[in-house]
């Protein structure tokens, strides 16, 4: 770097008309027109346009796109440049040249490349503008979720991803080995969150979670980022649903407040998010997709299909204009072991769905609290107490009625921008076909 | 919960005096004295002394520590009463008994139990106020760090965890079965951040690294929370060195500012930070162990002995009345394979160590930044180019200088609290011989 003048990022220069700026950045692209040759520079703000005499380009001979480069140039108006201004009687340096051909364009708005190549080049494809729009998101949803969290007066942790058995069940959980032993990776901090609900009351995390399971489809990864929510003090899981309204709700309004750019960009609509989300009985939404909707298969099974979320999805929109709709009242041979039954029906439990434009984006419910319902819980579903004692000693010790639920954080992101495959919305996804980059 | 009164606090009741209120929590003590039965309720927010008597404490005939507690009582001064604030005419309501005694006495300050039998029982041990202060203060750590980075307009990204070979080194990885191949469990997210500098240019992650090392010392653990950063266009790593200051004030700022109360009850004394770090150039704190301190084994060695940092430490204490120094230009042998040189001084990097209080906190430097001399670096480690391919792809397509550094979570709060063991700074410590609860 040569210049002593203070960097001036793409996204600002407008503010500098008439004046010399240096920028920083990649050559996003180069073309040359009727001996005019038109340089798109880019940085971590955006793009800007330079335009670049005979002279002036002659130190980018032979370097290809993704150079990186100082410009030092004079910021004019100019009517057909974006942003309606330009760079002109500029002087480049090349930092990083690059001599080898990017594996597709990335100055293209549909980069021309399947999903899997993508994939195989993401380390280079995620500069492109709308892909690093997508994941600049991804750190909106994050912090749109810890600040909603902290507004509630939840408290951060952070617990272990290696354990000494399966949290949820013993099937799709990962291998490791461990000191002569075998571990697994955590499927989630189920009950770490529970626990420390005992400590904090309230609690939160952001991490990865693992699951091992063997198939692929659009909407699943091996690795994921799940969003943690749990507290204690509930009446019941509408609580729970409460408060997964509002860091819906939060994450949301933090992505409109801050994100304007990526949004625009990606050309995201806002989803339908009334005041309070409508909800509907597991078995009632049943009867009426038999009733209303003709779906002959819907009775008596102890889930919903995704086609039926679909439907589902699609009345809520039509009968109250929201595109989330919880479904509660799941049945208790479907939920996990520490779900807290509907004293009223007790078939059904305190849990609840959240579909999000008719897919699955939120699980949730109130918990067991008392030890003996835990063991008594254990043995319904004949696993072993011995695995569970270290986790259940603090049931022991008075844990309060309490609940909560998690977002998979690509999943949410999957259903904002209504992207084709989670994959889309993942740094560098996992999958059964994927370990790498 | 049978009151319909709103739920008031532990810490807030000083501001109801004289009226009704409505506390939920946990019996953190219960004493008979004379006649009169003091319990101690325990909140999220802190704890509450009602003064009970015989007619009003019969409902906990039977009830242990931890017990969960409606309590509907009345605010009085009481110049005895710790916070000088009571609650009496009391009615309790038993949300959740506890009929089985706590391991070990929760109340006491000083725990008495060893630290295996307290990790152990760390379920139910963490409710201890000092333990949960400990771990508040964790979550004050990471919101301190992303504050400061916001503020310094990183990004925030979530890599993976599952890697195809180790990034660092071949040793000290755990492996992973992966649907029939063997995968890794990262070390640090150190090749992902590099790459999404030609994103983001500026990026943190906050989450798990894992690192395999088979002995147990007081200062490792084989899963610990890596707060990771990486920016590009730095001129050498005295700007790393700088956004580092930055953060590490901005941590305590944050703390200081938010978490008196953790701080005040586990007696923290802040340190010295003074507005620049001190900095010594490794081979001058060699020769300065030696000449000054009379280190005979200090001069030739590759790295900084435990004993010879302590040293280091308490001079910058003395000498510049900081309790942080950097140690910059490690030996380039004993850094690893993507560590820039000094241009002036070959056999030295651009690297550094952050010491705290006389140990490691922060490991961090400028990094190799063109294709070419990671495939030399490579070559020189011999590593398989193979292995690396996917992420060097990142090289070709114009890196800008960069670098960044890496903060142990846990070691940082141990430092900062002059606590034993790092353990003590963790939810649910792994290592080798810990792999529950």
């Amino acid at each position: 770097m040569t210049s002593t003048l203070p960097r001036v990022f793409t996204s600002d220069i407008k503010t500098h008309i008439g004046q010399q700026v240096r920028l920083l950045g990649w050559m996003h692209r180069l073309r040359a027109m009727g001996g005019v040759n038109f340089l798109l520079l880019r940085d971590r703000s955006g793009v800007a346009q330079a335009v670049l005499n005979a002279d002036e380009v002659k130190v980018l001979e032979g370097m290809l796109a993704e150079t990186v480069l100082e410009l030092v140039g004079t910021v004019v108006a100019s009517a057909q440049a974006p942003g309606g201004v330009e760079l002109t009687q500029c002087s480049i340096t090349v930092i990083t040249p690059v001599t080898e051909a990017t594996p597709f364009e990335l100055y293209k708005k549909n980069i021309k490349a399947t999903l899997p190549v993508f994939l195989d080049h993401a380390v280079v494809g995620h500069r492109a503008l709308e892909k690093r729009a997508v994941l600049k998101l991804a750190s909106g949803v994050m912090a749109g979720f810890r600040q909603t969290l902290n507004d509630h007066h939840f408290t951060e942790i952070q617990t272990p991803k290696l354990v000494g058995s399966a949290t949820e069940s013993g099937a799709n959980v990962f291998p490791v080995e461990y000191f002569g032993r075998t571990a697994y990776l955590a499927q989630s901090p189920q009950f770490y969150k529970q626990i420390m609900v005992g400590v904090f009351e309230r609690v939160f995390e952001v991490g990865p979670v693992f699951r091992a399971e063997p198939h692929a489809t659009t909407r699943h990864i091996n690795q994921y980022v799940s969003l943690d929510v749990e507290f204690g003090f509930i009446h019941d899981h509408f609580d729970v649903m409460s408060m997964a309204t509002n860091v819906v709700r939060g994450i949301l309004n933090h992505l409109a407040q801050h994100y304007q750019t990526e949004l625009v960009l990606l050309e995201a609509e806002m989803p339908a998010l009334p005041e309070s989300i409508p909800w509907i009985y597991f078995p009632t939404a049943q009867q009426m997709l038999h009733d209303q909707f003709g779906v002959k298969d819907a009775l008596g099974e102890p889930d919903l299909a995704p086609e039926h979320e679909r439907i589902l999805g699609e009345w809520a929109k039509k009968e109250y204009n929201s595109d989330f709709l919880f479904v509660t009242g799941y049945p208790m041979v479907k939920r996990p072991f520490y779900t807290h039954a509907n004293p009223d029906d007790p078939k059904h439990s305190n849990s609840f769905d959240l579909l999000f434009r008719g897919l699955e984006l939120i699980t949730g419910g109130q918990r067991l609290h008392r030890y003996e319902d835990y063991v008594a819980a254990a043995q319904r579903f004949k696993y072993s107490l011995d695995a569970f004692a270290e986790y259940f000693e603090a049931f022991k010790y008075g844990m309060p009625p309490h609940g909560g639920f998690a977002i998979g954080m690509e999943r949410f992101l999957t259903q904002l921008l209504c992207l084709d495959n989670v994959r889309q919305a993942t740094l560098f996804p996992r999958d059964i076909h994927r370990l790498t980059p």
